[in-house]
């Protein structure tokens, strides 16, 4: 871990958008979800929630572009438990989804905390999302394609929000509490020490302001 | 091809951009070359350029989606052969490369002749083909990710260019010139009649304003 490196992890964690993120419902394709992943990484998500009745989505579908590690992905069983997990949680949550009566994704306010829920290919997000969300976005089409590929929709939504919370200084200053902060600086910068400590129980070491480790716990463990 | 259909055809060619394009520059996965005519058709292009030293770019690359009947791909040998004749054609090339000195994508104006050169996964567009751009368009990243895909790329550009010629007002009335936009309108119309027609190099039959066929060359054809 170089200090330059360090400094990276740092800057990155400075801008994440702790109240932006995406509940991908029903999206399956390793690309898409990949592609998705990357957005969500560029735009400072920092937590993606996906449906994945099956389990954890499989672990190669989350690799490509090295997005895994720096993106979180939170699953649930259910677009229900999903969405009611969010909605407690006071998230705001807009579909993309054409339908009529969807608002234009220029014309939504995306400084808020809003969940932006996907749904698969062709279909879109399933009836349950759908009866959860707030209100519907859609993207303007002048062709006679009927539908954009799902990562190209979510990116064009993500860059509209990473517009507007540029103009607003969202990424001005840190927005995760400290903790998460430090604790996910801690992780991106020492993976491996870092789940040791987990499977031991025990507290991450601290670290110097340019990344050098002060103490390892698990210096005495062989 | 009843009359909502073809007014239908109608309005998308009446929002066509003529003066934007995307040159394809060794974007070779199929799924990314399906999502870019997605979007290009979404956002009008009508004519897509790629770079297939191999020649026309195969058939089923082009067939997901539905975009291909609607969207007209010229392939080229080479970048240097694309760019040049897009050179000599009047177009200004941007490629969509986050070099030191890229322009930020929202700091350019897409309402002029404008082709944006895409490259492949991780490279970028080729040596060949940045030397032939007039300048290099970035997309900002918060993150720890270097790159997007090629096909969100894309559409986060195209639909900054949407934006502005929206704005513009270039959505608001035709802007093919009428010879190709009727002749566009009948090949969309009547494909099976259009290809027999150029076949036997005939003109194609006249239409009605709702779409029926005012005579046809090819009765007497068996």
């Amino acid at each position: 871990m170089t200090p330059e490196r360090f400094a990276k992890l740092r800057r990155a964690l400075e801008r994440r958008q702790p109240d932006l993120t995406v509940l991908a419902d029903a999206v399956h394709k390793p690309h898409n979800v990949s592609a998705i992943l990357r957005t969500c990484d560029a735009v400072g998500i920092h937590r993606l929630h996906a449906v994945s009745p099956d389990g954890p989505i499989r672990r190669h579908h989350m690799m490509a572009g090295g997005s895994k590690r720096w993106v979180e992905v939170v699953t649930h069983a259910s677009a229900e438990d999903a969405a009611a997990t969010l909605r407690g949680d006071g998230w705001q949550l807009a579909a993309s989804h054409a339908e009529r009566g969807a608002r234009d994704y220029r014309d939504v306010d995306y400084t808020g905390k809003i969940a932006i829920i996907l749904g698969a290919e062709l279909y879109g997000p399933s009836e349950q999302a759908l009866s959860q969300a707030d209100f519907s976005i859609r993207i303007p089409m002048h062709g006679l394609v009927e539908s954009l590929n799902v990562s190209v929709a979510a990116a064009v939504i993500l860059f509209e929000a990473e517009r507007q919370r540029r103009e607003a200084g969202l990424y001005d200053q840190p927005r995760l509490d400290t903790q998460e902060f430090n604790r996910t600086l801690f992780e991106w910068a020492y993976p491996d020490i870092a789940r040791r400590c987990r499977a031991r129980n025990l507290p991450y070491p601290s670290l110097a302001d340019d990344g050098t480790l002060l103490g390892n716990p698990l210096v005495d463990d062989g």
